[in-house]
């Protein structure tokens, strides 16, 4: 029974990233006694925000205060960062205002709108398949986008919902300039480090704090969360309202069965060597791990969370479960004349393009998502090279990162102003490279074009060491001058750049008509079959759109023992050894003593979170903040597939932490200030 | 009807690894129109030798001359190599007698006589199970090997075949005084390095000289090899000769499924970070790059071996064979009450036990394979802890290490005086400390007892700095002085062993008895069906015991194209290109002008072959050498589960590229006398 209630509309307690404008609030209130009533929906909405990169945030105050995780701005503390001012390792407190420095790439967004365009995308692809199918909906999108985004400061978004059973407009107010206020110590951040990462219970201050502005100034926002004073207490019902990025629960047993054998194998053992080439390179002096840092990170935090995805995939249980919930809907439709006809074949056509995806996979994420071209450098060159070739064209016809409603967060990343070391390129380009001759071969036809009679390593070094596009005014003259510019470039990365891309676009045409047209139409079927089936209750896979989920402080039973939900600083100072990764601050051995060791640090809930979560506000039932997102527990990898209630949390950092640090340890009263709406 | 036929004793031509004692010599017949008479298999079993570490090879002369690969003689080359006399970069050569240069560490064993043991070995089981069986078959095991090796130059081993259908006791006449020869540059030995490793078409001179050493004198063998004056070409008859090491064709379903989710999965991961560690490691400078090139070679041979295996085990086609060989038996055996009853509820015993293995595996390995401590001065100190307690009780109740049969290849590695490179053995040892936090967690009770309060990295250094047992006296003293100097000693690595020797040892009983035992039993009772069922004319798995294969040199097809089976150094010529691992050595480059383009460098054959076979001669009718096996192609690696004809192909040194390049490329004047036998 249990696996049938999976395929159900009815999700278990505390189940579900819902939409804002399907959010079940009778359901928390038969649950949980408190109803959501719409303007409290509206307000949690409308001070949630998104930072386009793939975090979540909240505005704290009124004058744009946003609060996210440190680990959502390590990008911009580690660009804004040099050999002599390291931020990651000292922090930063901008102690006035003036004193706030410039996110070189960090973008936030506001959703202030959702509107359901299902009808019209669905028009433009009516008895269109494979690569009509796909450049008919691809330009649609384009043309609704475009027309919804009438200046800059407008982004919209069409967002595929339930693998295509819905398509919504998802509008966003949008701002580019985003300042740094405070951030603490890395160490402090991300105490425990790996081996904590992903575990409960933890002890870290993953809080940041940056500002939006507009027009040079702090930007002035009608909603923001009041600061709870009484924090998370065991038991008491929260909800976290944020922007997961993926989830692949409503996925075909085969789509599963191909991440399981192919995909997330590829990708660790991808980031498996890649992370011993950077902890080799870290250990070579103090600025090469410093230099190397933002990039370990990356890889081991996403190897751990693969790892647990993939792991969970291997979980008998999880494939029975979703073997069995597959077979009743496909029973249903199979019993039913109309149903069948409309998506009988459908779970079978998905199965069948899985083999094609087996056989395309290793050859499209090398060139096509880059993994023989791990490089910011080449990513640079290959948006130069692609846009003088794209934005010449119309609007609907361009790749899609070259759409007008793309273009302003593209900008932003091709001309930041954040450092890039040729060491780490040079690593990783040479990395790039070597596994592009392994997992091709060393006569296959592109990997003779790309290398010729170079090793990995010399072409590595020569291209990173030739190109000029480490300057931004290069990257300027460039996409300015457009096409002509780049044919006459001689910057040895744009050449080799464009040496690739016919072999590269080949293989993402390919892969786009033969095997996403055939899983999107085909999810089109499928979710049309679930609507009819179990009707339109349930949530949508997370795609990185506002989800505001629900839950409780609770802890849960691990190895036979009990996990309480709420964490101390007696148990930071407890478990700090003086040894990297459980190494504190002097700043937080300093403050030691003035700090009450009773002090709830981090809590786990119910909340049914995932990647992008990072950075969520959890908000009590008067809508005030009490707790930051910033993890979620080993057990909840799994949430990628599936919910398992008894053991899946969501990991915050308690407010009351967050504003005793900021003035016992940091003294960084104005935003203390800021927070609390003291005079 | 080709699924069934897996299951039956009628393999498929060319297939099966064929202990000499039960070799179709009618078949042979039958199929190629030549029948191995005993005299020829005696001649050809008594010509072939094993290196103990883990490959083949031969007596080519009547001086106990051996020829075997370069990669089988890597680590006496790396270990009596310096940092002023690289020989993995410029080769070697003994010009006279006097300059053979002793290996620490080659053990070579000739078979001189099979003897069956195993209704002894059942007796002293019979009626037992999981510890008491476990005990009582290792306790007879011990005694049998006792009773046999009536000296230091016998070495007896009871062997498990078929998976307990039979136990055989081989005894070997053992040379432990080993001198090398002759080796060319490591570049044109793996020419090709990593990319070309387990490819095919290609062109490598894989091939050294090592001499066995009786009572300091060149050892006076009755067998050896002739070389064949006519090599092999497209078409010829041949077999291979030699030691394969492992093949899981018999294995369960259950049991090949753990190994495709558990065991194999967690090795890649750990092969991909060590290799990206050690050449980052090797970047830093050229000594750096010679000491850990053969850790390096270590580590990418085996990461891509493994990744193959691992592939096949994700074939659907495989899975579909393994499932309907396995459901055909079981049906058999399910319809005949004896048989039932003898073995009818073994695969669902053996199913079982595999929930079992992984909940274990990660302590196991971590602990008892020493993932967590792949340290050479921490084996040393394994060895002398473990020594100080086993060596005073009974043979018969010891860890198998350590039985007398075992000690004089012990004491062999114990006492050997190759160099042991430190920063290596941080760099190994902080990696496997860091592994063993990450997989167990922080607060395992072993991680704490382990690290305390340290962090991998200052552990790892504080013991490899602080030991002496790099100093082969001190090894000697502990060994010598056993319990009492073991109990008296402040060597930190001995203390650190001693330290977490219990947790080690209990680990490795609960494996042994809850899971090996298991295994061990269910395996005798499924080899009672199948003897049965298919009858005893079937090969049994691969377990580095001495094997005759037989099959043609022959091409096969890949992607649409046919392969030929033979190279020429014309070929190598036009694949170098100046850049590692395609860069040739001076010498040749030098040579190029003097060798004849046409002459055959390296050949396939369908020879049924896999890991544990390099360095195995391929003999042609006559009994005459013709090649030396030093590879298979990338499909012989599914070879460990089943045999593809179609494409599995073994790949060997052609012998008339040997004799041409010790003439013309190293002028090696002495050894070409020895082989061709001219005056």
């Amino acid at each position: 029974m249990a696996i049938v209630m999976a395929a159900s509309a009815a999700a278990r307690a505390d189940e579900g990233m819902w939409t804002y404008d399907a959010f079940p609030a009778d359901r928390v209130a038969d649950e949980h006694g408190f109803r959501p009533d719409p303007a409290w929906l509206d307000h949690v909405r409308q001070s949630s925000v998104r930072l386009a990169g793939g975090c979540s945030g909240s505005f704290v105050s009124a004058d744009g205060l946003v609060m996210t995780n440190h680990h959502c701005a390590a990008g911009c503390i580690q660009q804004v960062s040099t050999a002599a001012a390291n931020l990651m390792e000292e922090g930063f407190y901008a102690a006035n205002p003036g004193d706030e420095v410039k996110c070189p790439e960090i973008e936030i967004n506001v959703l202030v709108s959702i509107a359901d365009v299902t009808a019209r995308v669905r028009r433009a692809t009516q008895g269109l398949s494979d690569a009509a199918f796909i450049d008919a909906q691809k330009a649609e999108m384009a043309r609704i986008e475009k027309e919804c985004a009438t200046d800059d400061r407008v982004r919209c978004d069409v967002v595929t919902l339930y693998h295509g059973g819905r398509y919504d407009l998802y509008r966003y107010r949008r701002y580019q300039d985003v300042r740094l206020v405070f951030v603490p110590e890395f160490r402090i951040a991300f105490f425990g480090g790996d081996p904590d990462n992903f575990m409960f219970p933890r002890y870290d201050l993953d809080v940041s704090f940056v500002r939006a502005y507009e027009d040079g100034k702090p930007a002035r926002v009608d909603h923001h969360f009041s600061w709870g004073s009484e924090g998370a207490r065991d038991g008491d019902l929260v909800f976290v309202s944020g922007h997961p990025g993926t989830t692949m629960r409503d996925l075909t047993v085969a789509q599963l069965e191909f991440l399981r054998d192919v995909a997330f194998p590829a990708r660790l053992m991808r980031l498996a060597e890649l992370r011993g080439l950077l902890t080799q390179f870290g250990r070579e002096g103090a600025e090469q791990e410093r230099v190397a840092r933002k990039d370990l990170f990356g890889v081991e935090n996403s190897f751990k969370a693969v790892k647990g995805e993939w792991e969970a995939l291997l979980d008998p249980a999880l494939a029975r479960a979703k073997a069995a919930a597959e077979k009743y809907l496909r029973d249903r439709v199979r019993r039913d004349p109309k149903l069948r006809k409309e998506a009988g074949d459908a779970w079978d056509a998905v199965a069948a393009v899985q083999a094609e995806k087996r056989r395309q996979f290793a050859t499209w994420a090398l060139l096509e998502q880059a993994w023989a071209f791990p490089s910011d450098l080449f990513r640079i060159a290959r948006t130069l090279v692609r846009g003088a070739e794209e934005r010449p064209k119309a609007n609907e016809k361009r790749l899609r990162e070259f759409l007008d409603s793309s273009l302003p967060s593209l900008r932003q990343r091709l001309f930041s102003s954040a450092p890039i070391d040729p060491a780490i390129e040079e690593l990783k380009l040479t990395f790039g490279l070597t596994k592009l001759r392994e997992l091709l071969g060393a006569d296959h036809p592109v990997v003779r074009k790309v290398l010729g009679r170079d090793s990995p390593e010399d072409l590595a070094r020569a291209l990173v060491r030739g190109t000029k596009l480490a300057d931004v005014t290069v990257r300027t003259a460039l996409w300015d001058g457009g096409a002509a510019a780049v044919a006459a470039s001689d910057d040895p990365m744009v050449r080799f750049a464009m040496a690739v891309d016919p072999d590269s676009r080949a293989v993402r045409k390919t892969w786009e008509d033969g095997v996403e047209a055939v899983e999107k139409k085909q999810g089109e079927r499928i979710a049309g079959a679930k609507f009819a089936v179990i009707g339109t209750g349930a949530y949508p896979d997370a795609t990185f759109t506002l989800r505001l989920t629900y839950g409780k402080v609770e802890g849960y039973d691990e190895n036979g023992r009990r996990v309480v939900p709420v964490t101390t600083f007696g148990g930071l100072f407890d478990r700090a050894t003086g040894r990297d990764p459980f190494r504190l601050p002097p700043r937080w051995t300093a403050a030691q003593s003035k700090l009450d060791r009773t002090t709830p640090m981090n809590f786990a809930s119910t909340c049914d979170i995932i990647g992008g979560n990072s950075g969520s506000p959890v908000v009590n039932a008067k809508g005030e903040v009490v707790g930051l997102i910033f993890d979620g527990n080993i057990q909840s990898l799994g949430g990628a597939f599936w919910f398992d209630a008894s053991v899946n949390r969501a990991v915050a950092v308690e407010s009351t932490a967050i504003l005793e640090a900021l003035r016992a340890v940091y003294g960084a009263e104005r935003v203390v200030k800021e927070l609390t709406g003291a005079p």
